[in-house]
């Protein structure tokens, strides 16, 4: 097939950014939180472009948006390949992360329909509600629902720091639909997405074939010391719920080190929040929550950290005279992806002329919820110096386009059953 | 003389206790701010209080309230001797950290009127503003200002969070007055504070004649990371900030430690307080600002301190690649009590009959300030627990009656020449 039109993705993507655009002193940021008027104006665009496309658009009852391209030549009943990602971003967030994946899907498409291919079924892509967790639940809220693990109705009930639920938020930007995406429905489902890290570009690849998502999980852990003058509370009279912390905080990045060298395992182990109480300059702290979180392509490696992290708890316990908590409230399991989708995706970049590299991917992504219901497959584009999150985040519009050319050449491919 | 009157003192304490009172789980708390509508009431009540005793009252530029006892035997010109504290407080502070002291005082010149003493000169009943700092700087404001150490025009321009001035504060609440109060126009000076530990407690004794108040650093130190996607970034290629914080506060400790074991210095460390940035359970840290409170009763041993501080930075910008700053911002050195003042006060305690105990305050009081103008003496009274800051401070009424007997009998004594 032809490759696909990078103007006309890089535009797609540029005019995307501009949808709660941020300032930056360096890079191109924005805050798209779902439900947010940023929200509902990137939205509109992708029905829009879709509508334009001559894709059929629904809206689920979660806000999950699907176009779907049903050629001529498609079987009837043919199950779809269906493809997508998300638009929301966390705060300050990068331009690339999910809107890529969006708009590398509709382009595909289009790409199709340009070198006038014939699939034997639908074409479904889609963009995921809430995937980063930013203002409602702890992320990949949309996929959860598409692939059954939460009801509709718990989806909706969530809500933000204000209380404002989904269905508000939804509502209020007209996209609390009808009915509900189901990831069953699908022969096979991809998602592109940039790398996040700096594998790709270390090894000068243009794609990258994911063989696992890793496991998250998240412990909320709670450290309670005694709250006192720090002038008048003697060093050998106090329980300082910081000092116990940071011991805390060093066992976790101690056990994650030790995973990786001893296990060879791609683990990470990472306290990313922490809320102290009084938090005042003169008072020794009484109390400090963390936030942990830990990932591993293995599900014995994160059981592994979870008990180093209740060992260190115990630990403080007995040498401080704190009082501890530990919760696991989030638990998402390493997630393999298809060998079938892995295969078509080793071969259609072959097929491209893109080099490419399998690795695993330490980022969650709906494509874990997805995996669940039908084959998968997660291919990743260059990260320009691993940045993500932020508005440094990059990926050159040529990677963009080479990671599209492959990923509308596993759908082109995935999508002719002669060529099963 | 005749000992003071424990139910009219406990009367005050009590009235003054609902101004601010907060609902506790255990104890009896408040949160009186300078400048809000509790403050104002708690003024109020005071100034009444003192003109009811027949003293004159006026309010300085800066809202420190003076009364001022002028007996018929008092000389002409006789420099007065004066006492007091402050009723601001801590939010969610006790009842009697600060209100002791000017209840304290005003009942002592009650209990010389009623036992019809003939002073030599004035007495002054002092309520200094802003003793916490928790609304406007770092605290004893008032009393810098009256030891000439800050000027009025810079204390008024002084904001808080919200950037309300510290003159719109006392004008909306009718409590900027004029002129400025001279801590150089007394002879000797007085304050009687809870102990805020369990010295007093463990001794039991109740008068505490402080021999000198700890010097207090405040550092602050921010430790700058790389922020990265805690899934994405693998162990050896991140730059975590909450990782070196905690080895700066555990090196913090650690210091302090040292100092007492190895000096039996009387010295703290504590790191109290701590912002994360951006603070995400899925972020490696990008960026930790630490709150340093450091405490010594010899100048030398602060500087030591600061000097450990110092040395942990280098070793995590070594080790971990994080860079950082450090600045001391708030300095108070030692400040010695008036041998004059110490020995009157040991001299009453006996007097009275009440067991006192020598000791240094590792809290921050008025009294170091005032102590550069004039001899200066602080008194201590016996905390339940040693808790303070907190609902849980507690000082019982016949403790309180105790070491006020104390107070009125050095200013007794101080005021007399005959007895020089």
């Amino acid at each position: 097939m032809d490759t696909v039109d990078e103007a006309r993705l890089r535009s797609d993507l540029e005019a995307n950014a501009t949808f709660g655009a941020v300032d930056a002193d360096e890079g191109n940021g924005r805050t798209v939180l779902t439900g947010t008027d940023a929200n509902r104006d990137a939205r509109d665009r992708l029905v829009d472009r879709m509508a334009n496309a001559g894709l059929d658009v629904r809206i689920d009852a979660v806000g999950n948006i699907r176009g779907r391209w049903t050629p001529p030549s498609a079987a009837p009943d043919a199950a779809p390949i269906a493809t997508g990602s998300h638009l929301d971003s966390v705060p300050q967030g990068g331009i690339f992360d999910g809107p890529l994946g969006v708009y590398a899907g509709l382009e595909a498409v289009r790409a199709m329909q340009d070198a006038e291919l014939t699939p034997d079924c639908p074409i479904d892509v889609v963009c995921f509600t809430e995937e980063e967790g930013s203002r409602f639940g702890d992320g990949l809220l949309g996929s959860s629902v598409a692939a059954g693990e939460r009801t509709v109705d718990d989806a909706l009930a969530m809500t933000d720091r204000e209380g404002t639920s989904l269905r508000e938020a939804l509502n209020r930007i007209g996209y609390q639909g009808e009915g509900q995406l189901d990831a069953t429905d699908w022969d096979a489902w991809l998602e592109l997405h940039i790398e996040q890290d700096t594998q790709l570009e270390t090894a000068d690849c243009q794609a990258g074939v994911v063989t696992t998502i890793t496991g998250i999980t998240h412990c909320d852990v709670t450290i309670e010391g005694e709250p006192n003058h720090a002038g008048a509370t003697p060093m050998d009279d106090r329980t300082d719920a910081l000092a116990a912390a940071s011991e805390c905080i060093l066992d976790v990045e101690r056990a994650a080190n030790e995973c990786v060298a001893t296990a060879g395992d791609a683990a990470v182990g990472t306290v990313g929040s922490m809320e102290l109480s009084p938090n005042a300059t003169n008072v020794v702290p009484g109390r400090a929550s963390l936030g942990v979180d830990i990932r591993a392509v293995d599900a014995d490696t994160i059981d592994t950290l979870c008990d180093r992290v209740h060992d260190s708890l115990a630990r403080i316990e007995r040498d401080r005279g704190v009082e501890t908590t530990f919760e696991r409230p989030f638990d998402v399991p390493p997630a393999p992806m298809s060998d079938r989708v892995q295969t078509a995706l080793s071969a259609a970049a072959d097929d491209a002329g893109v080099g490419s590299l399998s690795l695993h991917s330490g980022a969650a992504h709906d494509t874990m919820h997805v995996a669940r219901c039908t084959d998968a497959g997660l291919l990743f584009a260059p990260s320009d110096g691993g940045y993500s999150h932020s508005p440094l985040e990059w990926t050159g519009w040529e990677d963009c386009a080479a990671a599209t050319d492959v990923l509308a050449g596993v759908i082109a491919s995935l999508s002719d059953t002669a060529a099963r």
